[in-house]
């Protein structure tokens, strides 16, 4: 049997193609049937003739929306097909049947309202745009993971059913370990803490965290995927930000040269920020909120979602899509190390990337006196 | 300031170098300090002489074990030194003092009783052994990984919070989500599913499964990292195989090249099986089992711990260390798509490597009528 291919990798004028994929769209002319079949890597087209193939063309007649297909033909160059090429089909199988009339469509661009598209998720993931924020995270996970690897750091996984909180208390899912109360794990924190001390020098995790809060913004999620690090041996905070910056720019790289038709697709413009990033104290931030944008976050020792945003545009305007604010007030964050001679800062800083805010990290105390 | 390098990275007759690690070993021979120092690579010794460097001898005299020690020094070639090299050092600080005494010992191969292991987690974890097997698990994840994004599957990340179990009822981990009931996710064989349904091909997932069983063997644990794999149009469950062996073969020859030093240290022999994995039937190995070990397994649809470990000295005799076991009953199986022709047997399987389970898989019954 001739081995099946990817849309993406039909070639046209090439040698006799097989594919597969789930029926997109169908055009019925009379004596000809245009099928669009989608696979994971796009869309082609497959022109049924009357006059050509006969038997085919019968057989397709029965074709419905979201049927499983596989065609077997010669493509050919087409300046009407998606991609430039379109299919003179030799075989003709259905694979497997969809109900009919479907709960929503999915080549079509209709507004469906999201219960409906929650009862029927799995036709609802088929739409090529949500397929591609599944992708695009595939590609960043492991671009990501890349770099890690590539500077010798240990893939860890750490427990996620928990004695206690690692960070505070109210925010806690509760779990019933065999008659004993236990939570889901809040953070990898002490775990890697624990494996600094043992010697393992750097470490990562791409794992879940949870987070029983009120979920009344989209930057509050009860399941966190959380890309995690920790290294020791290091200078100071300076070595945590090189860290951050590399490998944000290996794997934006990586993201725009691997997935540019799902970026396409989403219509993202992928900003691979190729300058070093600008790194500002927080009261740099604080100042340039007050004099260009007359604004003042409530908290006065943290930067608000507002805050975060306007400081975004300001660097976009010069050309930084990231920037790193440095020093947030220790009162806050008691277990960063403070900044020498600075009665106010401490070692925390965040990583923020057109106007959101992407990671925050530090320098950890690690000497319990002086904590 | 010179940077620091790992001590395997060390050279003889190199120039200056800066190493950093946990004080291992003191050998205190009169007007000479032998210091072994102990990093994430490996071991290095440094000398410090009283003739050479007076004033770092003098500073010496206070070291302690499993303190951390920056030290800069020339490598000089030694035989009696462990790697063949030591270092004459011309720095040496201490970044952080261990407590004296310590509640277990790291360098010597002294037992120690669990509980106090466990009490001391971050020192237990200190051993060059423990550290071995972290950093192999590190390594076989990154290969198996690397395998699959090659192959262009899709990296995902499913949730752990679950309203019901995907296998089971019975063991699974209740949990209080926001005043609901809800569960700890037992597999994420539905959301792989799902994903088929929706069109992604395939996917991959290096996650969490939790099982509330009871923990009478080293075969049964609460919290379990997988590597679970599933792919769409198969032609049968040959491919699937195809699959597990080769992503195998691949990951055991990177870890075998990667980690040696490990590998070693925990005195594992890897047997990278290079020839084609030997597939029989659940029958075959029944028949193997009585003509050659007179042993029948309790449960006849299943094999048992001693079948399997049984059948791995038959195989390794005969210069394979892995094999797949095929059609087991699909009674137990319903799921498994049946094996044409055949009554009993299901197109389920189970990849045995030096006698353990390694990893189970099969073609699933897509067709809800059939199952």
């Amino acid at each position: 049997m001739i081995e099946r291919i990817h849309t993406s990798d039909v070639e046209p004028d090439a040698d006799e193609v097989a594919i597969a994929g789930h029926v997109h769209e169908i055009r019925d002319l009379g004596g000809l049937v245009f099928l669009i079949v989608r696979d994971r890597e796009g869309l082609i087209q497959i022109v049924f003739k009357e006059e050509r193939e006969p038997e085919l063309f019968e057989a397709v007649q029965d074709v419905g929306a979201e049927d499983v297909v596989r065609v077997v033909g010669e493509p050919l160059e087409s300046d009407q097909a998606p991609g430039g090429v379109e299919i003179a089909p030799t075989e003709y199988e259905v694979i497997d049947e969809a109900d009919s009339p479907l709960p929503l469509e999915i080549s079509k661009d209709i507004e469906v309202d999201l219960s409906t598209r929650l009862d029927n998720r799995a036709l609802d993931l088929r739409k090529p745009e949500t397929l591609a924020v599944f992708t695009l995270r595939s590609e960043l996970i492991t671009a990501m993971e890349e770099w890690f690897d590539e500077e010798g750091y240990v893939d860890i996984k750490t427990p996620l059913i928990s004695k206690g909180g690692a960070e505070g208390g109210a925010e806690l899912f509760p779990i019933l370990y065999y008659n004993q109360d236990a939570f889901l794990s809040q953070s990898p924190q002490l775990y890697k803490q624990m494996l600094m001390a043992s010697g393992y020098e750097a470490v990562y995790e791409t794992g879940t965290a949870f987070r029983a809060e009120d979920f009344a913004t989209s930057r509050h999620v009860s399941e966190i995927a959380m890309f995690d690090v920790e290294l020791a041996y290091i200078d100071d905070h300076d070595d945590v930000m090189d860290v951050q910056e590399e490998s944000l720019r290996y794997a934006l790289r990586e993201v725009a040269e691997n997935a540019e038709r799902e970026l396409d697709l989403l219509d993202v413009d992928l900003d691979v920020p190729e300058e070093d990033f600008p790194r500002i104290t927080f009261d740099e931030a604080l100042d340039i909120l007050e004099t260009e944008y007359g604004h003042f976050p409530d908290d006065p020792t943290d930067l608000d979602t507002k805050g975060e945003k306007l400081l975004g545009e300001h660097f976009e305007e010069q050309g930084h899509p990231a920037f790193f604010v440095v020093g947030y007030p220790d009162e806050k964050f008691y277990y960063m190390q403070d900044v020498p001679g600075d009665e106010i800062a401490s070692r925390k800083f965040d990583l923020i990337y057109k106007g959101q805010e992407l990671s925050s990290g530090g320098q950890r105390e690690h000497d319990v006196e002086r904590m």
